[in-house]
């Protein structure tokens, strides 16, 4: 995907107009290799040859994050509220704590709410049901969840707009994905067209880890150190077995890296199934023979498999809703992976009358409810305090994230116009397969390698 | 500093003489958002202000890690060694399994030797005494350590590579600090005056993140999760006690790191001490007014120390060997700063009538033998995998580190010029001050910034 | 049930013919609060009005374990074999390493097999694939499982006993739960008919804790404490979501300790429903009213079940198989009462009006499959000692365990005589009813209450 | 020590006044394998030997604890009172949590006072500085340490009787250990001498395991759990290093409990030294002939030992406070044996020409603040709703504890009469024994062993 340089302008809602409590500490500061200055910009390739082709101005690049020397709120009369979206992610308590203390802390603002059970905090109904977060200390980063609750879906933009203005907010942060990102667009375009003085920040939160322009979703770390968990138990019961066979089914919709993670990070992984790249059961390459060989050589097999990996063997057979069924979020229900792998190879090890003994565990919300671990918690916490120093100096319809270790701005539009995706051809699948020692294709015709997605 | 473009050159035997067993699968890849080709380069900087500024065939940059289609050394009859040495450090064994499993699966290498006991084990009197690690498999990464032990202090350049000679080896992997990568430096140039045939790759380890072109040391997160543990001992100790002073000193001869993101991670830190930033004990904004203040007020303070802080104050107050006893590896013994910290605060409370109850923990090795955890394993892995490469395509006196999310080669010297520190003006200080909300300055005649240091 | 003070006599294969490693140790010691000489004997009962209505004489008492002054086997001819059985337990490596440990460390033993993969390694086929486990040193404590593989379902007698025969075996330890100890029975009766000088002695396995005449099993503390990472998790969940429904299914198949101590263990468990009480899901007072009512004041509920309570309701409902099929240990498979519940609150949520968030996790697998925690690292290596003291002192058709916190020698027809499940009228039921605040009862048509079960 | 069967006699305020919210539960119920009578008791001893030499009306039993039919408090007008005391330990929030969920959930106790810092809470000065418990909730077990606060030593008897009566304290519940239970007792001394109609009941708290008559004190398991890290961590250190040598202190003052147990729990452990078991440094089987074997055989050697053993040692050598200093709770300061074992054995080994590299950690605060684990969580749990149940009935100057995994109530003056220890001729030291090979002495004159303890 061609990135233009007026897709990574990010919206404000004017000039600095009051000083910032950090204004003193920024009075010196230069770009340096700790540090890059507000007026400086974060590139968004790093290679040279790709660098090398451009000329400096034309090149795509991000607004750096962080305090400004002027603001745009005035703290002392500025209200704030904060939403929680979609599913749970480890980290959202962590990211709620560091946007209360930066903006009470530092900046003085003296008025948070916090609107509870996602967007549907927002409607008429519950806008009045808000909790006072100007009280909630780090005690809450010991729990995983989110003490605001969440929902999926979207509500009416121009209800949520009347909310905030009901409620005098002049800046709403919301943690949530793609499907909450473009919702929070909706809410700014009708702030716009009302001509309203609001800012809307998003912290992106998908524990698939799938929203572009992102080093690695928060969250996402703490996700898969616990799903590591889960293969060692199938590891452990495969290898107690003759034939034993381990399969684990882990979150992964659209993108495979909870999957290719968890296999790097944990040894027991013998094969990694994930939506980018398509296999066959059958033939001579198929899974099914790489499975028999393997129980055959190795004793036991375990397989790590992504949710929406295989999607197109399930219709094949027929284990798909014929209706498309989605679900709250619009998200088309997945056929179970997992359960149609197990009922395969345990039809298949028992045809060739090696009888298997199968383990399939799908510990699906267990690894999402997890609190934050160490550098998760740093990153929620920097990832906040970002989000407070964008609100605080005026951006809009804009988005935090860190982009090769620079925390950075980046506009809403361009973080959801796709989604991150294990690229069959990059790094990170090299790396699933140099470890597992699995073929580059477990497919019975031949290889079938899909084109390259975008960053 | 200034880093010129031929400091990032780095060393090789010579050109590919073999085909990779990665050659087809290398084939059509071109960079791309997710890979780096073996002829395209990654930057040194990413920020428009300094890369707009340079023409490109001038922008310094680094060579890509990877495996290359043309491979230097025929594995068929290759023999490695692989040596630890400095401190523990999490994730040792992990590069071990990593560095073994990619030669024996992938290339096919028959023979690779573990040497014990650090540079030691290349003596003429141990040189026998290695490991075969061909057997050797992943349950060693179940535990913290490395299996095939450590030792400080350098060896004679010749006798060690008398020992590669006797034991016919043709790459060596040195993972090691500093000092452990200077000795590789007089190993290759050992290796070059006698014109023999040998690559030299080392994996730098330092738990302190102290070295230089590098996101972060492999073992950095797990250690300072750890450390958090030791935090929270102190906060819950100093929180459970009226005027309680919870003390915990970590690890960080010259560079704050872990105190800094430890103290991110653990809300019960208020005040992080680190060696790039000095501060007073007395005077007004000094820090015993300072935990004074904290103590009445809100009952309790939990302080964060690095073992390298505040030495100058520890001298001035006769509380360092007089004769600069140094330890096996050269470095200069330091002052015990936690106690140093106990006695005075103990002292400064008792006499303003606040009778203070102290708690000062050292975790000290305690904090570098835990295992890697799951986002390590998944490092290390990948460092081992790149350190092969570098190795089979001939690469020498090499480092392999991950710089801006992308592995690439650094050379010898240029990451031993200097350390790596934390920037008393850079982003990472600002997230503690932020978080923590401890004045800039703990001094009582005014502020006292050091010079911004180098990358 | 009734015990008599025969069904207490423990076998054993002869008089102690060589003076024991401990003989000097063991020397002066008499019967003291910390200590059971091995000519006195540990009561049945603990309560006065049991025991003060019985002549002492007539005492049902265990007969102590420990080493005896004089034992029955010579250490330097003697071959012990191990085998484990049946589903994995936290702990059975710990169990093997301790067993090892004594045998050779204390008694000189020098020959030790691992048979493999259960009773199926004592079969003519498998005889000859052991494992030296002389060699195997407390690395395997890091793992959970069994290093020797285990299987369901029983062998020949016959077979095996020739296998003990043609393997010189003089002692076979036996680890697992009711049918393996059965099936050593069986050996037994088989040794006896022969006339053979074998010892079988048993470790019991059960992860339900449904052996009687035990503390608690081994293994057991590992898996409920695992166990509350999932009420934690649905606990989350159901607390982020409008009319949020948590739950768990736990094992216990006849018993309900995991899921009743699990539960008291985490505060977020509302209900706990085992197979020892029954309930009803529609009436006033049946489940779907208390979770409708715990919703409407609470906001969401969590509720842990054992995978075996409510069969009558499943089987009321057509949802267990019609044909009663078993699995390969002859055990009854049961209905999914997890889905059943989620399906059956699902539907009255809807109907009442509350729309439900559900979540439902079946961890299963994942919890018997960690490794021991410490408490249960020191049982397991104490029963292990316990077990070779036994087998040395020529004790047969035996069984270690913990009675009252001392270690003793029991019958195998006894531990076999019956379940072990938890008491609706006993200290542990209580306690989680006062700890959930559950009503007594949950039943349409007031309480029904089952009969007191035996020890 | 003999225990008299008058000893055994708790002390009540009163007869049952009132209907127990538990009558209709406990309406049927007899004693059972699962259930004590309150008509029935507990007795001591549980061996033929001991209980057959005795009449049944003699034999020394406990009250069993447990709900009464009838209370002697009227919990509508009731108020409690809760005060932490001495060290921290792993579960006081647990004990916290339990008793004011069980006053308030099912006896409906209205108000509860949660006294700060210890005894101090209860003088004139902090009297009114109470916390509201009614409203702290199962959130204050997800820590460590006390929410209460606590302080060592004593205050004056009717000074804190005074508070009682100022506050309308019914009943006032005690966590503390041997100093706070004595404190207590002067407590109730005042009470009686003034007429007043006050219940003081402890939960007894010792994270050394020191109090009698008590199967474990809470908080004990998780304290030895957390102790094997450090094991391992000087484990590792020491096996990485060519004569290495770990050396791990661990709490214990005058028993070795939580020695013995993280020993047990952990492989790591070579040699144990508890207080309960003098040894000598010199001699042919003193522990430095034995670390010097240990380090010749084996390569490196750890030592696991209690703050409180070799004081003898550290006297002969004059590192001991010549002045006996105590600390605020009147405990003799002890000195560091480890530290002093680390400059012996570093003297010893460089003598001898093995220049050993030795590791030595004191983890001290760092045990005791962690969180309890699922089996302290369970057992707190049921002692706080123990202590509750006698504090309604009417007990006073009374202890719940679990004797033979039974909640009995043991007379305060019982509990205080003498010191748990680990019985060098009990099983527990045995086992420690046969898990570390360590020779039975480690004397330079033979074998020193001390009298059998009191139980």
């Amino acid at each position: 995907m061609t990135v233009h340089l007026h897709d990574l302008h990010v919206r404000t809602l004017g000039e600095g107009r009051h000083p910032s409590p950090f204004s003193e500490r920024l009075a010196d500061k230069q770009t340096s290799p700790h540090f890059v200055h507000e007026d400086d910009r974060v590139m968004l390739d790093d290679t040279i040859s790709v660098v090398g082709a451009t000329p400096a101005a034309d090149l795509p690049s991000f607004e750096t994050a962080g305090p400004r020397r002027r603001i745009y709120f005035d703290p002392a009369v500025t209200t704030a509220g904060i939403v929680s979206c979609g599913g749970l992610c480890p980290g959202v308590n962590n990211v709620i704590r560091g946007v209360v203390q930066e903006l009470t802390v530092h900046y003085r603002v003296r008025r948070i709410l916090g609107f509870r059970n996602g967007l549907r905090g927002l409607t008429r109904k519950y806008r009045h049901d808000t909790i006072d977060l100007t009280q909630s200390g780090a005690e809450i980063t010991r729990s995983g969840g989110t003490i605001l609750g969440s929902s999926r879906g979207d509500q009416d933009a121009d209800e949520m707009v009347d909310t905030l203005v009901a409620r005098d907010v002049d800046i709403l942060f919301v943690i949530g994905g793609d499907g909450s990102i473009r919702a929070a667009m909706r809410i700014v375009d009708a702030i716009t067209r009302r001509g309203l003085d609001i800012a809307v920040i998003a912290i992106p939160k998908t524990i698939d880890n799938d929203l572009p322009y992102t080093d690695q979703s928060f969250g996402f770390q703490s996700a898969f150190e616990r799903a590591t968990d889960f293969i060692d138990a199938v590891a452990i019961e495969a290898a107690a077995h003759e034939h034993g066979v381990g399969i684990v089914k882990l979150m992964g919709r659209h993108s495979g890296f909870i999957a290719c993670y968890a296999a790097l990070a944990d040894p027991g992984a013998d094969m990694v199934l994930i939506p980018e790249v398509p296999f066959d059961l059958e033939g001579e390459d198929g899974l099914l023979a790489r499975v028999e060989h393997h129980v055959m050589t190795r004793g036991h097999v375990v397989i790590v498999v992504a949710e929406g990996a295989g999607q197109d063997l399930l219709e094949a057979a027929g284990r798909l809703d014929a209706d498309g069924a989605t679900d709250a979020s619009g998200n088309l229900r997945l056929g179970d992976i997992g359960q149609f792998l197990t009922d395969s190879i345990r039809a298949h090890l028992t045809r060739v009358g090696l009888q298997p003994t199968l383990r399939y565990i799908d510990p699906s919300y267990s690894i999402r409810s997890v609190t934050a671990n160490a550098y998760d918690s740093v990153y929620c916490l920097r990832l906040a305090h970002a989000a407070v120093h964008a609100a605080m100096a005026g951006r809009t319809e804009t988005v935090v994230v860190r982009w090769r270790r620079r925390f950075v701005h980046v506009p809403m539009p361009l973080i959801t116009s796709h989604r991150n995706r294990v690229d069959p051809d990059g790094d990170l699948w090299m790396s699933v397969l140099e470890a597992t020692n699995q073929p580059e294709t477990l497919a019975g015709r031949g290889p079938a390698r899909p084109a390259p997605t975008a960053p």
